[in-house]
This record gives structure tokens, sequence and C-alpha cells, in this order.
């Protein structure tokens, strides 16, 4: 680098990236961009709450606390403490898109261990469903086709990862389902913090031609 | 570059600037530094509402939404969603500064190409009044004068553009507005996450005399 | 720098700091990780409040103004305007921490000068005291010991200065309170942004069997 103007540009193209959602990739998930979680069992379920009968102040402490709905994964405000607490081999949350699109990657966000109070809450292995719904859609039941299987690294150092999906759809998919099996040791909790879709917008070329 | 310290100090002023509100230039216009919209006729006009009679879905969705009032423009927060939505050909919003200034130069903010989902509706063409309040000012008629006419480019990938006053200004202003005119080609509305004023304070010598 | 990679991973490392809360260090006295202000008389007192009887005029704008309680020194929320005022040589300000811990560093945020309206509000001279809860404790009564005496300079261009404490503790502490006793002039308020407890958390050895 002879000169310090290609040094500053280098750096501004980092920070232009950084600036943009961290890692500059559009993220369809979002609940202000319209997209919204599905609850109901098998979609969105595991919620963590300390039981009542066998560690009644956990409980209380547990109720009486601000503890984020599953809404939170979809909320970029990833400051800590704003993540969804869920039972660490027993996480879903199913996000329905604002429109139905063509899933490339996925990514899931947590602190950065430098400020973290600990990182044993962290997910670690996931899995990522496609969901379909059936024009016989009754109550929770649809078919689900695996994506892909992941696992979260807390030893990177990157808070923001992303994982591209094994399986590459040519259909549109309209709900997504993040399965977290597993965390980085905390016995109680997973803490998720945000969860992410990638992906391109489909064209139904029926529909495009009526709009046109 | 002959060593790593000279190197991370530029890239520490860089981001010094990038924490800086982004640009690292005071914005007089932000509500939380006392600064307000003003509401009415000429002044702030033309929200985005769809029209109740041919498109009824949309209209209610509309109102069912966590649509944001003007005052989105003058909150520093410009993640996505958190815009105004107004009318394309007729967007006008006017700030009353928190104290009487000296405009320079006025920016806008939208989100990054990278992360937004269209950059159709995106502000384009835009005029900025200075507006002066009349000792005889009644309802919303008050003498304006054009202070300058820019475009807001999408293609330079900048979110935060920045544009130097036509009018050099000697005496100070209470009120400016923005009038956009054209987004980059979306049919419906303008968002506008953020407007920004810099400029001068003015120190009145008579009134500094009498607080001295 | 031979190459461009060694570059890129310069910008990234800073990068990493600045995106884990600007300074890549755990803040323990965040009210997000169970950490609360503990009000009282000696602990958190000299809230700002215009006088009623001789300027009315600011009594009611502060009246009617969203003026923050003493939690916002423990959010990390500091955009513009997002701070505790209060009265120039009587500032204090208690936290309980989320746990007991060895305090090694306290931090103090400020805005950075270049988007500040003025810098005349910021904190100056502070101390930080460690309190001591007896069993005999009764209403505000307290040990405490001085653990450090600090200046934040508005002229290093470092809005978030971080201060080793004088004092090396061997035993945990639940209290620590700030005591700011000077600002940067300005003559009715000082304005606290944000500060920040940092150290070890501490094993009790007796607890840690019992759980073991
Ligand atoms: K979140
Ligand atoms: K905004
Ligand atoms: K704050």
């Amino acid at each position: 680098c002879r000169n310090l103007t290609l040094l500053r540009s280098i750096v501004d193209e980092r920070l232009e990236v950084f600036s943009a959602d961290t890692i500059g990739i559009r993220d369809h998930a979002l609940e202000s961009v319209g997209s919204r979680i599905v609850h109901g069992k098998g979609l969105t379920a595991g919620e963590y709450s300390p039981d009542l009968r066998t560690n009644f102040l956990a409980w209380l402490d547990w109720k009486l606390s601000p503890a984020r709905p599953a809404e939170a994964v979809i909320d970029s405000d990833t400051t800590i403490g704003n993540c969804w607490a869920c039972e660490p081999s027993n996480c879903n949350v199913t996000i329905e898109l604002h429109r139905p699109l063509i899933p490339t990657d996925v990514s899931v966000d947590h602190i950065p261990e430098k400020i973290a109070l600990h990182m044993s809450s962290a997910p670690r292995d996931f899995h990522v469903w496609g969901l379909r719904r059936h024009p016989s859609f009754a109550g929770d039941e649809q078919d689900q086709e695996l994506l892909g299987t992941f696992r979260y690294d807390i030893h990177q150092g990157k808070p923001v990862q992303t994982f591209p999906l094994h399986v590459k759809k040519e259909s549109p998919l309209s709900r997504l389902k993040f399965q977290f099996t597993s965390n980085h040791g905390h016995a109680n909790y997973t803490c998720v913090y945000r969860v992410r879709i990638h992906g391109k917008e489909w064209e139904d070329p029926i529909r495009s031609e009526i709009q046109d």
C-alpha cells in the first residue's frame, strides 16, 4: 500500500459491510420486514421456564424478569440479554416469511465472547427445516424437509455465523424451522439471540404476468 | 506504512468518525436534542395511506401495521422499517430546531442497498426550504426561501449523503422544510429514514450581553 | 504490509473489538445482566431539577421533558440525550452488581465531541467507592472504601474511558458507588451517559464445593 488513500478505502469498504447489519447480507426473517414467528406445537416450542416445584425461587425470579418472547430472535437488537431462552435439547422456532423465498443460507447471532458473562448458553447443534403447508393443513401438522444440519462455533470469534443450506430449493418456501438440539454446556437453557434467513425472491411467472 | 501502529491508528480514526453517528457531524434536527416536527398543511404533509375504496386489504394492512409517524425522520434509529412513508411526489416534512441556527448542510439517510429489500422507495429529488415565521403569522402561512435542490443517489453506496446548502444564510433560521418530489421508482410511497440539519449556533450579540 | 489480506485482518480485528460494546471488555454493571441502581440518601442522589421558584419556565420544561431516571447510566444505549442529569458537585450513583465481584476497572461513557451540542455537561472528577453491607445494616448507613479517584478527559477524543482501580480487592464486593464532583463547566447539570464495572467473578471455595 503505497498511499494512505488506498488504506482508507479498504477500511471504509469493511465499515460499509459492517454497518449493513454486520455482514452485509439481506435478512428476510426480520419482524420489521413483515415476517413473524408461528407459534404452536412442533413449530415454536421449548420456552425455558424453571420448575415451580423443584426450584420456587428460580421460578419466581423468572416470572418477575423481563423474559423475552420468541419474537426476540427476529429482532435485530442483539444487545446483551435480548435473546429467547429455551430448553437446551428441545428448542424450536418457526418463521413465516414476509413472502415466499428460495432460501440459500441462514445465519445465527450470539453476543461476542469478549463481553458475554458466559458462552455456555450459546446454541451449538441445529437443524433447519423447510415446512410445507398443505391445503389439507390441520392444526400443527405439515410436511417438513431437512435443509441442513449445522454447528454454531463459539471458538472462531465470529458472533454472526452464516451457513449455506445443503439442499438447493427450486420452488419457494414460506416457513422455515430452526431446531436447536444442544448448547455449549449450560444445564438450564439455550439463549438464541437472532436467526437470519437469506435467499432469493421468487417471481411467480403466472402472477407476474397478471400484475404487468 | 512501515508499521502496524500507523495502520491501527488509521483504522481507529475511521472508527471514531463512524461511531460518531456514522459521519461525525453534529445533527441539530434530532428530537433527542429538542427539535420537533411541525405538523400542518404545507409544513408536514403527504403521509402515505392506501385508498380504502380501491384497495381495502392494503388499507386494512396499513391501519394494523406499526406505521411510523413523521417523527421517525428525526429519530437516529435507522434499522430497517424505521422510516416515514409518504406520497412519492408530495412528501413534506418541516423541522423546528431546538434553537435558531445558521444552517450550512443537510443530510439524508437511507438503509444500505446490501440489506434493503428494495431501493425503489428511497427518496430521490428534494428541495430544502428555510421558513420564516412572521409576527403576523396566522395558521400555516409563512415565507419560505429555497436553500437548495438536491438528489439522493442510490448508486454511490453511501447510506448517509450530505449536501452543502446553496444559499449561505447570515441570520439564523428556526424552521427548515424538506420537500421530496420523487423517489427511485416505487409507485406507492417514499420511505424517509432520516434527515439531518448541520450548522453553526448563532450568538445574538444583544442577548449574549444581557446574559453575561 | 505486503498484502491486502493482512490489512483486512487488522481492520476486522479492530471491528471485532468495536462491535463488542466498543471496548471489548465485559461490563457487569448493565441492568440487562441483572445489576440495578440502589436508590437512597448517599447512594443514588443529586438528580437535577430546576428550581420552581427561580425559574418556572425551565422547571416546566424539565417536568414535560422525557428526563431519564438514574437507571439510564446502566443502559448500554448512549445515543444523544440518553443520560442521567444530576447536580454538578453532588452526583452519586450506586450499583448493586448481579453477583459479588472482584472489581478491577471502571469505565465512563460520554457522547463523542464531534456530535455533542456541548461538552460542558460531561463528567470530570469522580471517586469510586466500594460499599459494604453490614449484617447490622440499617437504612442507608454502610461502610465505604475509596477504590480510586479519576478524571474523565474530554480532550483525548475517546468517548469511553477506562480506569484501573487503585485498590486491589481480594474479597468480592456487591455495591459500588460513583461520586461525580465536577463537570466540564456546565452551570446547571452533569449528564452521565454510562458507567461500567469490570472485574473477575469470585468463586466462593465453600459454595463451589457444595455445588459440585
Ligand atoms: K434479538
Ligand atoms: K429513523
Ligand atoms: K445510557
